[in-house]
């Protein structure tokens, strides 16, 4: 099934989704929010699954989807932990810099622990400077139910409520300078955007293998195809792996969110990695302007400047847009008096 | 006024708990939990301090208030940002490891996004395994409210809504490798435990000054005297400081936890820093061990085990609790079959 939270309130409303993502229905009588569905979601599932069959077969008491209707599912949320699982994308940064990657990224987990507060909505603005390097990157991420301290990669496969498309906006200029000082991000990772549609598992048929999504993730800039690596391709952990890692020293609450980190794909001709030069392109520009830097000495593609838009989107085998967009164009910050 | 949530549901029922801590009233009426009152401040503020001068004044309709019916003042929250402030703590790692703190230290505040989905509550054991190199750390926090993006620190100041204490719960022997992989804290930093009671700066007559509390931080270790440092000295960025650099990237949603990081005083005798030895003692065993580090070239104190309790207190100038005790005991941690 499909879920979605209408912009209404702190904490949204609760919608049901149709699969073509034509229509919708409001579900307060079930749980008049995303987070108290997932609170209590034994209850609550097979309650929504029976409007969602009903809104798919018959448009009564449904009204019309407009993705501008639409906050972030959880528009804030109890906890959003990043994780890095497409290692090649760290091993392009550290190329960059000719470093080498630690072994152990290869069986332990690369995470951070984002601020939940306050989510962007899918369509709204990213407020932001331009001077901080402003970019995007567009991910996969599941919803969690609750698990025990110490769960299994097992049980964390069977916590995964929902899937959604993610903009992890970042803030390049200010990342250097919070990583030297050991305590991860802050200042340089802002609110995220999320796809206004989350989904089951079973929804996404057998894209959804091994706990990976199956699929190439779609990034427009500025309405040109930058980007549509594979999610399930050189996804290293996979999200019950990374859910797992959550909960190894602690419990964890349902309405988690866990990230896949910036999707990319290996590719064997660095010259061939754009769209443009018949590859998968990039789910950020921190890539493209790594590989600037290994073959070009420098980075040349600039960061976003306001005024600029990235379109983020995956689509099912018939090319329906499975989860709805996400579009956030650069607004200026301007700094109050 | 002091403010607390009774252990029911998974965001608790805020009540209203009297100025001596011997008596609260449930105030579902006005807000059924803190994040609620939080989300409608404006609103629910003057309700909740007619309450409270209400009960002060007389025990009808009151229950007896007892510290172990009460769950950290937000069970969970959006958002829990926790600083490293008192810059002596940080002079000592880096003093134990011979290098030196960067200058940006003393001007640029030290902060981690730390989770939130699952405090534990005030007198709930701390469920750990001895490897993991189990520590706690004293510190004090705040709540604030609503912020836009770029607050300066004379709005963060006014949106300070009520003060606390936190132990900031610690696996040691997991930070190294996890501050090594550059993203921060996620497995090593687990459920924090926060004071019973959240208090409003008014409460806290003039020793809150300069957005300082400046009363001794009370930790007891195993029911003997461990620190007494003093958390308005030695603090090097003020709450409003640390609450401003929070929002200056986004906005930041009403419920949000900033912690001032392990309160420390500087001490110039190194052997005279025990409280046997006529110091103000410490607020984590790791700084005693940097103590022994640099004094006897390795640390003699052990990690906190199974069975060991730290207790966590501040008082008012009459020796009265201000904000209820926090009393966490090691239980060992059994990883699922």
């Amino acid at each position: 099934m499909k879920l979605a939270s209408l912009k209404q309130g702190r904490d949204g409303s609760l919608a049901v989704v149709s699969k073509d993502l034509t229509r919708f229905k409001v579900v307060a009588d079930i749980a008049p929010t995303l987070q108290q569905a997932l609170d209590n979601w034994d209850q609550c599932e097979p309650q929504l699954k029976a409007v969602y069959e009903q809104i798919n077969a018959s448009a009564d008491h449904t009204q019309a989807f407009d993705v501008s209707l639409f906050h972030s599912p959880l528009p804030r949320a109890y906890q959003w932990a990043d994780g890095s699982a497409y290692i090649n994308h760290v091993e392009l940064v550290r190329k960059a810099r000719n470093a080498e990657v630690p072994e152990s990224f290869y069986h332990d987990p690369l995470m951070y622990q984002g601020a939940s507060d306050c989510f962007i909505a899918p369509t709204d603005p990213v407020v932001a400077d331009p001077a901080w390097g402003i970019d995007f990157e567009a991910e996969v991420a599941v919803i969690t139910g609750d698990l025990p301290q110490g769960a299994t990669v097992e049980q964390a496969e069977k916590s995964i409520r929902l899937v959604m498309l993610v903009n992890d906006v970042s803030m390049r200029g200010l990342i250097p300078g919070e990583l030297a000082k050991g305590f991860g991000f802050l200042q340089s990772k802002p609110a995220s955007a999320f796809s206004p549609v989350a989904v089951t598992p079973d929804e996404l048929g057998d894209s959804w293998q091994d706990n990976k999504l199956h699929l190439p993730l779609l990034v427009d800039l500025n309405h040109k195809p930058f980007g549509k690596p594979n999610a399930g391709v050189d996804m290293t952990f996979n999200f019950a792996q990374l859910v797992a890692h959550v909960a190894k020293t602690r419990t964890v609450c349902a309405g988690t969110i866990v990230g896949s980190g910036t999707v990319s794909n290996k590719q064997g001709n660095l010259w061939g990695s754009s769209i443009e030069n018949g590859g998968v392109g990039y789910c950020c520009l921190a890539e493209v302007r790594m590989y600037e830097t290994i073959e070009q000495g420098k980075p040349v593609t600039p960061f976003m400047q306001p005024g600029d838009v990235v379109r983020i989107d995956m689509q099912d085998k018939d090319g329906h847009s499975i989860f709805g967009v996400i579009e956030n164009q650069v607004e200026l910050f301007t700094p109050l008096a």
